[in-house]
């Protein structure tokens, strides 16, 4: 199987560059001395999450006839608004597969971009976007299983190691595994010396069991469901779950609670509005002890409700 | 009277690049297509405000032995967080002088960079912080009427035109007025053909009526007291109201429901929290016809109460 390289990533970051945020590390001087911790706010990008750098960088890297085709696509949500989002900025129509059960603001989210949204009930969003591609000519954008997504992603990674390239450990979420994979990929490149962690819920802790399994262990989509973090239901593919093997070093896991208290301390503390998915690795270095040294933690999107983000500071 | 130039504002730039954050311009795409909005998120400032950049600019540029004696300043609570971080950077006291009713969550972080807090009543931190200065042998950091906070603060402007030099508008927060002073000369020299707007509550509109007389109208305390932009209750010295003359175009005034509004969009779309004073700027853009063409609207801070931003996001 053929792995996302350190070029593919450079690649990426100069397709993408006039398309997404530059996001700054901010630091949380309030954080533990002996790990001094930097933030990597991707709830900034235009959606609203890191999706839009593998949703650009996917989208650049096809030939313009096959792009003017229209792209296809599954998500639980910030997928599915980034490639909404790169498909208009494109010009290009696209279908978006999303799950019945997808908070409501993230559908809203997806079809204000105008784009065709087809929900689905769970478990069927691939079939039902390959019936898509077949109807519609269009090409799949899958949401990490992809060496163009992976790549996207992985730009992150690439922006944390010019900014601090001294970085002791990265701290980052793992769902289906694009954004670990891609940012594992581009620090063990560019940052040997640093530790990877991938952090996940406890409740969706199918990575962390399957590498110590050393292969992909299934867990049922509705185990999966259970945690708050609505964008780490998703479980690695054979190629994502190949980069994890090489590039993660170790996985945390994290309770609900501690999920919460992590977007409770982004709002007090760092002023970013975090969805639970893009508050678990703060979660995961409060809980875990990471080396000491300079720490990045990747704040992965913002996309949560108002009435949860207020229950959760009022809590 | 002696203006800030836009080669002060160079200085500064050059004097703080190490210690504060370069804040990104964030496009806001969810706003009006006429009028494309970045947002400069200032509430991303390890202190939460823009206030560091003047705080490490004045502390700079004392004399070494000068500095050692340490400063003393008075604030209603970002500036007062900005002083104590900086002081700390340089190793050096400070005393920071509070008024009595400042919201708890400012005062608690000031004194956790290890500062002296004095609190006194409204209306007397001028004169408790001259005794201060008398009893420690400090230096005054005053938080607008001095000419190296006002070139601070002018940063955020200089920024704003090496990323956006065609920018058609500019809104900004009016308080005691060095922010607007500031950012107003830089966007007068670097981006001429730009408009620059100052932001007031209605219920603190000292500036736009002081403008608009010509000359400094004084709202007593009380008065100014009555909104929720607490950031925003100063008035301008003599200093900063000969910069506003000079270099706003126009004040815009809010609502207190508008501001909450203003809070609550930037929450919801940006993933930013910001306080009050720091939503006043999108406020205004959302109520005034401002010109059409590129706008950037100055987030200015995101120190906001947990309690009070549940409320706002829950109504």
């Amino acid at each position: 199987m053929k792995l996302v390289t350190i070029d593919d990533i450079d690649a990426a970051a100069r397709r993408i560059a006039t398309d997404v945020v530059r996001t700054p590390l901010l630091p949380a001087r309030w954080a533990d001395p002996h790990r001094p911790l930097w933030l990597k706010p991707e709830n900034l990008q235009p959606v609203g999450a890191f999706k839009i750098r593998g949703a650009f960088n996917a989208l650049g890297t096809l030939a313009a006839d096959v792009r003017a085709a229209g792209v296809v696509t599954y998500s639980s949500g910030n997928h599915a608004q980034a490639v909404a989002y790169a498909a208009a900025a494109y010009g290009v129509a696209a279908h978006i597969v999303m799950p019945e059960d997808t908070p409501a603001v993230k559908v809203q989210a997806t079809r204000a971009h105008g784009v065709h949204v087809v929900l689905c009930g769970a478990g069927q969003r691939e079939s039902v976007a390959a019936e898509l591609v077949q109807q519609t000519g269009g090409v799949l954008v899958p949401p990490f299983d992809h060496p163009d997504v992976i790549a996207g992603q992985g730009t992150v990674g690439l922006e944390i190691a010019q900014d601090l390239a001294e970085v002791a450990a990265v701290l980052v979420p793992i769902s289906g595994g694009g954004l670990a994979s891609g940012v594992g990929t581009a620090i063990r490149a560019r940052c040997p010396q640093a530790t990877v962690f991938g952090v996940e819920p406890e409740l969706a802790a199918d990575t962390a069991e399957s590498l110590a399994a050393g292969h992909l262990v299934d867990w049922p989509v509705a185990r999966r469901n259970r945690t708050i973090a609505d964008g780490l239901r998703a479980t690695p593919s054979e190629l994502t779950f190949a980069h994890l093997q090489r590039v993660i070093d170790e996985v945390i896991t994290v309770s609900e609670v501690e999920i919460r208290s992590a977007v409770r301390e982004l709002a007090e503390r760092a002023h970013l509005v975090a969805e639970p998915s893009g508050a678990v690795a703060l979660a995961g270095y409060r809980k875990a002890a990471t080396p000491p040294g300079p720490t990045v933690v990747v704040v992965s999107g913002g996309n949560i409700a108002s009435g949860l983000l207020a229950e959760i500071l009022a809590g």
